[in-house]
């Protein structure tokens, strides 16, 4: 991780290691705004949330922040009261050492459901956090929040609103419980734009929908999904435009599209990833639910893991979807190779070609349901016995 | 297999190997009734459905069948116009060779999806299965239908009507492709009892809707699930009392209930069958959704082949599933070990204790809600890297 590559005006980060995380990587980080930033979040949709989402919800409230503290290793997820009063601590710990208010520092933390967090160990760390502070640090965050990630997951872009030039960078973790809407997945974005808490809201979400919630590792939602942008505004850019909105959006987009293709390819025990676009649905809600059930079908990945152009398995699963369709409208390529059209199979000579792209570690399956004119799209992975292990592993 | 255990008056069955399986073992079962027999059926809600299971739901319109002509290896599902046509052929060549009209035939399939059968081998088989028809041949039939499956499975059970003794045989296959409402799942069950149509009909649809769309494998609803009951009347009795069709009904249900069960042993990969019990709950519907989220959960599923009490995941999939639900009202027990109150884990002793519960082949999670009244039960088992061996390499 080159840490002057993702330097951006006015943030200082940091990470340690206190232990609580099994094999004893960093576990703890810190960001820190120089100055307040406009900030806006995007929660798991889960019913059970984790203690720092439903701390961190009711900070984000208001718009505006200065620190994101986060940890590893421990989810800090059905854990009471207690668990909530630890995330309360852990931002009042931080804001004493940072010597600013309580209601500027927003919460998150990944890992293992239903420990309590070991307190000692969060109070030296937010000490040494804050002591670590470095406009270097922001490449540490990545890897600090690691917890079955093989590796950080770190994206930028650059733009310009006004002629004034400005940064965004994203950092993300992923692995296993990962389906829309969100994952066991966090994500931080940075950027020193200056930009209105509406804009900067309906640019989050806009982009949640079209990145993060197009991703799926195993159809799990996580207890503690956390999406949190931050902009301090030191671009110091005149008000925006609609011109330059439009570019900001893209600019999130493109670096929440990287990170969630990152998530994808480092989903557990994933040895490829797969485009499941579907197109000719009948309405929007057909061609996103389509894609997902096609996405999570564990007999799909796993003929996926097999290198098999089963379609067989694609069109079972597209029957039990709950979609309109009819089996005799339906065409499928694998990247461009036709092997089902009219719902039938088009021959084995098609399906060696197939076979032969599903080599490869990146390929889309196409569907063409012939109804209407709706399309969507899900990044997947194939199921292998590794995420088996993993799974099974995991606190044992 | 002991072949007089499951003799059934007026039954007699037999099965063949034409090479439609790539083990090449038995693939073609035939069973055919002395005289003709009352006969229902359910099939698979999959809006992609195979052509066998198209044809004989039209078939079985009637109430009234003398035979079953099943095989296994393909499924004849997805094959258009011309597996259609191969049905009714299958069908026109068992009702030639019994000397039986056509529409006294029912065709089940299973096995590969997309391949048109060989129709060679289908009339090879045909004829084949009528020279060797036998009253010993129920069991061979349950070893013809088997795909993945590792053992046949048949059950059977015995009792009065009217004084008149009847018996039950049932016999079906299972191993992927599993999942309410259903599975690549075929069940035949053969009664001698003399019941009236919708009688059976609704004991039919009774029994399967609390034993096989109470099972759940991996998620998936395949398009060949079909079962199949023939009442043939030889026992003689006369008509059923309210009474008689309670003990009938219990009856169809317990050998059906068996065959569920046997069906959850053999699930692809599986080393466990674990019952996911939900009480408390607000609606029948939240009851069923969430014993059915958490048992088609993967990460749940791969904690269970670990071993390990990961109830963190079992809350999290309950918080996902979209019933009513408060954190804080939950309680889970393994066995009778409770490892959550109150939404919190109760420590690591029991986390221990439970760990030791779950390393038999059996044990069950019950999930106590506290919102309701409301009850309902699924059987799983556990996910396996044998589950994606098996599911990776099954057409290669």
């Amino acid at each position: 991780m080159n840490n002057t590559e993702y330097r951006i005006r006015g943030f200082k980060a940091s990470s340690v290691t206190v232990g609580l995380k099994r094999d004893m990587g960093p576990d703890m980080a810190l960001i820190f705004s120089d100055r307040e930033a406009t900030a806006a979040g995007v929660f798991t949709t889960n019913m059970v949330k984790a203690a720092p989402v439903l701390f961190s919800m009711e900070q984000i409230k208001k718009g505006r922040a200065r620190a994101i503290i986060v940890n590893a290793g421990n989810a800090n997820a059905c854990t009471g009261d207690k668990g909530l009063e630890n995330s309360r601590l852990t931002a009042e710990m931080a804001a004493e050492k940072l010597g600013i208010r309580v209601d500027e520092i927003l919460v998150a933390s990944t890992g293992v459901i239903g420990s309590q967090l070991d307190m000692n160990r969060v109070a030296k760390g937010v000490s040494d956090l804050t002591e670590g502070l470095s406009y270097d640090g922001i490449g540490g965050v990545a890897e600090a929040i690691m917890t079955t990630d093989t590796f950080p997951k770190i994206s930028r872009s650059e733009g310009k609103a006004q002629d004034s030039p400005y940064r965004i960078i994203g950092i993300a973790k992923g692995a296993g419980m990962i389906m829309p809407n969100m994952a066991t997945m966090l994500a931080f974005l940075l950027t020193d734009i200056r930009i209105e808490l509406p804009e900067l809201k309906a640019a989050l979400s806009s982009s949640v929908d079209k990145t993060f919630n197009r991703i799926t590792v195993d159809g799990e939602t996580s207890t503690n999904d956390t999406v949190l942008v931050m902009a301090n505004g030191i671009a110091g850019n005149r008000p925006l435009k609609a011109d330059d909105y439009e570019v900001f959006k893209r600019g999130l987009e493109q670096v929440m599209d990287e990170l969630s293709l990152m998530i994808v390819k480092d989903g557990e025990g994933a040895t490829k990833v797969v485009y499941i676009k579907v197109k000719g649905a009948s309405t929007g809600g057909d061609a996103i639910t389509a894609a997902r059930t096609v996405a999570n079908s564990s007999l799909v990945k796993t003929a996926f893991y097999g290198q098999d152009p089963n379609w067989g398995r694609i069109i079972a699963a597209l029957g039990r979807s709950g979609i309109s369709m009819k089996q005799e409208d339906v065409s499928i390529w694998v990247d461009e190779v036709m092997i089902v059209e009219g719902g039938l199979g088009v021959g084995e000579d098609q399906e060696k070609k197939a076979a032969e792209k599903m080599k490869e570690r990146e390929f889309s399956v196409t569907i063409d349901l012939n109804r209407g004119d709706y399309e969507d799209q899900v990044k997947t992975c194939d199921l292998t016995p590794e995420y088996i292990s993993v799974n099974a592993d995991y606190r044992t």
